[in-house]
């Protein structure tokens, strides 16, 4: 690359070129080898990406089967051979060789016989999109099915189908893999640093904006964060499949989860949408608020969104016994766009500059929320004088008023012990960076001093 | 009646009937026989009506003049035989045997005769409505006077009459009922049930809206409760006179009032005004909330209004010593409209259509206060597993959410000990029955577990 | 005077004269004999004005330059004997004793002779505005200079220029004035009784809107306060030069601040703009509600912002340390009308009807804070019966709900221990002088005593 080359659009083009990848790789589920070999994809773009990454620890999990995970047990592992229908001419449809999609994730190992109409409730399509393949699963209730387009469907010659599901559902493990970058700073308090957790799921197959876009972004961010010369966090990247994942995560790290001080879940970053952010069950939780100045200062098309307990695995870490402060990051919802579970969320449904734009507002976001603290006025007592300590302008000028000067001022009068640096931007109603520039001048001249926050955050 | 026949017109009926009756009874007031009279009219109709009730407990208390009540003492019996005016020619006006509201209330015992200028003093009329008797009392400042229309008024001759105020101001009694029907479940924590106080006034004579429609109403509600299979409550209604009426009663169960958990004063259910619900001065109370539900659910016109210290008797318990959770339901409030206390509020001003539905929308705030209670998520480290519980569709589809599984997750997610059933109802703005429909099934599976709420409610 | 003259009018003159006088001082900086000379013409208007005032302690305080004050200290003493530019044809420019402006204020002693472009640097003008002075200052920073119009200094001829300020800054002492007028009741609960502090600035020189105007206006304060028949607060009236004098009386009286329940800054009057509440830091202090009140009853143009850590004093004594109920009155604020801190703010700017509207919020603010308290029903079971009281009416009429009735139902509902008489007002959507008539009544009949409230206030 040259040096007039944008960068920004060079990431959006690696980015996109690995959701490409991984949209074609083989059938990927909630266990099985089509997930290693997706974490293959991920632990090699770590290794080879641009700039050239720090060493970066990517741990691969196996959960063996019937572990008990909460209220859940970990399921068998589901792998596929084949599958696919042959039709009384002899030719094959809905061949999982064709398209990951096919084949009903989950489906149970079969080989039978079956005139149409015996086949037809084990066949799903759309009706309405007659050209589009749906995403449909069974994970927790045993049957098997194929899912083709209506078009497809509604061509099936009558007859005898000879249906074969060349899959193994046996006892084996679920896998997930667990970047942990520790702070590079020690806690203010002494004891474990706080943590920020984000995660994306990884048991979709071959659909890209749910979730090639979440992988790929959540990998990229891996590089970024190692990259760092410091990080007051430790940081937590997790790639599990969903629901069962995130449960499986949570329940071998019960003891941990008190430390996660802000977290993210991160799915549909591609799409052509504005950015969404949802909302932790808590509402206020600095990611939030980290979230909301992020996205405003963005310059980008967004929205907030309050939490619910639909979605992705929010719903897990936000569930009232753990109700930790995770918030969603995403473009369009689920359910909002036709695309959503079809085939038709392929590579053309995402785009470089989408795929950009919501790496660069999780990084705000990831670098509001280790920016922000609590800070104390150390002198306060009327009005420091700024003046001596260099802070101000020498000769009284009328008219002015300079926005730095404002920032010492507003930061000075609201560092009381009750509010963060981002409760300040807010009540101040100035930039993020503003607050952040007076910080550092203040704290450098003995002014303000850090401290813990009224919860020990953050 | 037939299968076919419309029950809800039936109840309309039954109750404009019963306005007509208390319509015309003798003149009443704050005490004397006219009350009496008019709670033999309720005790017929709880004896008789249709469908045949339980047995109704209909207890009579008669609180001797002279007692102590607050800062209050209960007044002299009023009783009246006859009162009319005789004019110079013989004729009568103003006879109480023509109209009861003739009668200025609590008129003292006189037979005087007077020049027509020094009657008028004693003469209420309502010149911008011509036609109308005005319904004036004097409980406090003894006095005497005549009510007529402002025609017969200036159509008086001149020259002397007859004052003839044939009543008695004596020790006696005042008169009310009580009706309770205790809860069918035993307290959550033992102890005594919480109660539900519906109260109504009987003072006022003729007029039908102020307040037949409120007796008729009361009325119609012990028949409902009494034919209740269970009920969590106890219910306590009251057929009281105004003011003095509630002073009494608390003065007499000041001991008990702890035990109010809702409450509910009734008056000017059956004109062609809206719904009209008066919060409680607590302006949160679970009866505030239900209302709201209840009237947003009802499809009728309707509107909430704020606590103020003018009205009916939430007046005396809402005062700030009692301050209890009693709001008010109606429909055009006092002084909205201008029949009010007027002759012109008769039975033409009610009618069935109005009667039936306060009294729907009424046994709805009741039976959503009821239903309100706070439950427990027995499982809220992640989500249940719903799938093998029965609670969840078997295939992942993928578009249509289900309202009933947004409700059983947003049921696990907000039963965390800080909301009861109407706050996550409003949280998650679903309806009420469906808030019911999932804690039903949740509880079903022992997800959720019954608790009191932080403060012992509801 | 004549009784026909309106004394309303009066006011603003005697108020717009006295601005007059205190424009025409000698140079005012924020030491030296400039303030002085101001606080000379303050007492003189206070022993001579009408109407006779009580006599008035007005006593004068010098603090030695060195002093230490919170974070600062007490700066060396200025005085101005002479400052001028002589030109290179012998002709004098910029003469200090010509307008006070002319000389940056504490500007150091210089004789020197430099050509015009050294020149240059020292001198100061409006390009926007050639016709106005600005007013500088360079307290902080060692520094002389000559402010001029920017036409006068565009025709400053070339050539050498002879520089004379004639100045001393040496160690003396700064001046400030403290009236206390003290209360004339006991506090409720012994002790010490509150406190009511108003502030002004009397270091501008010339300058008529910022600050003759709150000289005048706080002058006046000070004979209206001694004139009244009561005060429940002391009254504390400061006379300061800006910044450096509220710190230095904030670091004598450290020990008895605690005992200011109110405060309001008093800064540019008397200009056309409307009138303009800055609320304290707190933002609901009782100073704050009752500014509301007063400026929405008081018929004139008005606006509330919010605190913010620029201004004038109210920066001091809300900083996070001292965080003092203290809030600012004035109509246009410093920055947004052109004529600020130019010579342009000049008696013209100001009008006597400003002054005078002004001084009326003033004193409806003062007086709303000093009848706001707490009081408690003494009878809240039920409603007392204000029939016997002679409090209400004694035929029960229909529709004229009488406002005063209203306010008594109010009062005795809201006197529960939790509300001042300004949240009942607000609360009840009534004036607060109705509320006032209501507890005179009330209090009258025993029906509400007077009592501390929550936080030992007001």
């Amino acid at each position: 690359m040259t040096v007039s080359e944008d960068p920004a659009a060079g990431l959006g083009e690696r980015l996109h070129q690995l959701v490409g990848q991984l949209a074609a790789a083989p059938v990927r589920s909630i266990t099985g080898d089509g997930v290693r070999a997706t974490l293959d994809i991920v632990a090699k773009a770590l290794a080879e990406g641009w700039p050239a990454p720090a060493e970066i620890p990517f741990e691969i999990h196996e959960v063996p089967s019937g572990t008990p995970v909460l209220d859940w047990t970990v399921p068998k592992e589901w792998n596929v051979r084949a599958a696919y229908l042959v039709g009384p001419d002899g030719s094959r449809f809905a061949d999982v060789a064709d398209h990951p999609l096919h084949l009903l994730g989950y489906s149970v190992p079969t080989r039978t016989r079956l005139g149409l109409d015996e086949l037809r409730p084990h066949l799903f399509s759309m009706p309405d999109r007659p050209d589009w393949i749906p995403y449909r699963t069974s994970y927790w209730n045993e049957n098997w099915g194929f899912c083709l387009t209506d078009r497809a469907l509604r061509a099936l010659p009558d007859g005898e189908y000879e249906v074969v599901v060349d899959t193994t559902l046996t006892d084996g493990s679920l896998t997930y893999a667990e970047i942990v970058l520790p702070a590079t700073e020690p806690a203010p308090g002494g004891g474990e640093p706080d943590e920020f957790l984000v995660t994306t799921h990884t048991c979709h197959p071959a659909t890209a904006n749910d979730n090639g876009s979440g992988i790929a972004v959540l990998t990229e961010l891996a590089r970024h964060l190692a990259a760092l010369p410091s990080r007051r966090h430790t940081f937590r990247l997790l790639f599990i499949p969903g629901t069962i994942g995130s449960i499986t995560w949570l329940a071998r790290n019960r003891d941990m989860v008190g430390r996660i001080r802000h977290g993210l879940v991160l799915t549909g970053l591609g799409d052509r949408g504005g950015l969404t952010y949802k909302r932790s069950r808590r509402g206020d939780a600095t990611v939030d608020r980290a979230a909301a100045v992020a996205l405003a200062e963005s310059g980008q098309e967004h929205r907030l969104v309050d939490f619910s307990p639909y979605g992705y695995d929010e719903r897990q870490f936000c569930s009232p016994g753990f109700d930790l402060p995770v918030g969603r990051l995403g473009r369009g919802q689920h359910g909002e766009y036709p695309q959503y579970h079809t085939s038709a969320d392929d590579l053309s449904f995402v785009t470089p500059e989408s795929l950009a734009g919501s790496f660069a507002a999780l990084t705000r976001i990831i670098e509001i929320c280790d920016a922000n603290a609590f800070w104390r006025n150390t002198s306060p007592y009327g009005e420091p004088q700024l003046g001596r300590r260099g802070l101000y302008r020498a000769i009284g000028a009328t008219m002015n008023r300079q926005a730095v000067e404002m920032g010492l001022l507003w930061v000075l009068n609201l560092t009381d012990g009750t509010r963060d640096l981002l409760d300040i931007g807010a009540r101040a109603d100035i930039p993020f960076d503003s607050v952040l520039a007076a910080v550092d001048a203040l704290a450098g001249v003995g002014l303000l001093a850090r401290e813990a926050g009224p919860e020990g955050t953050p």
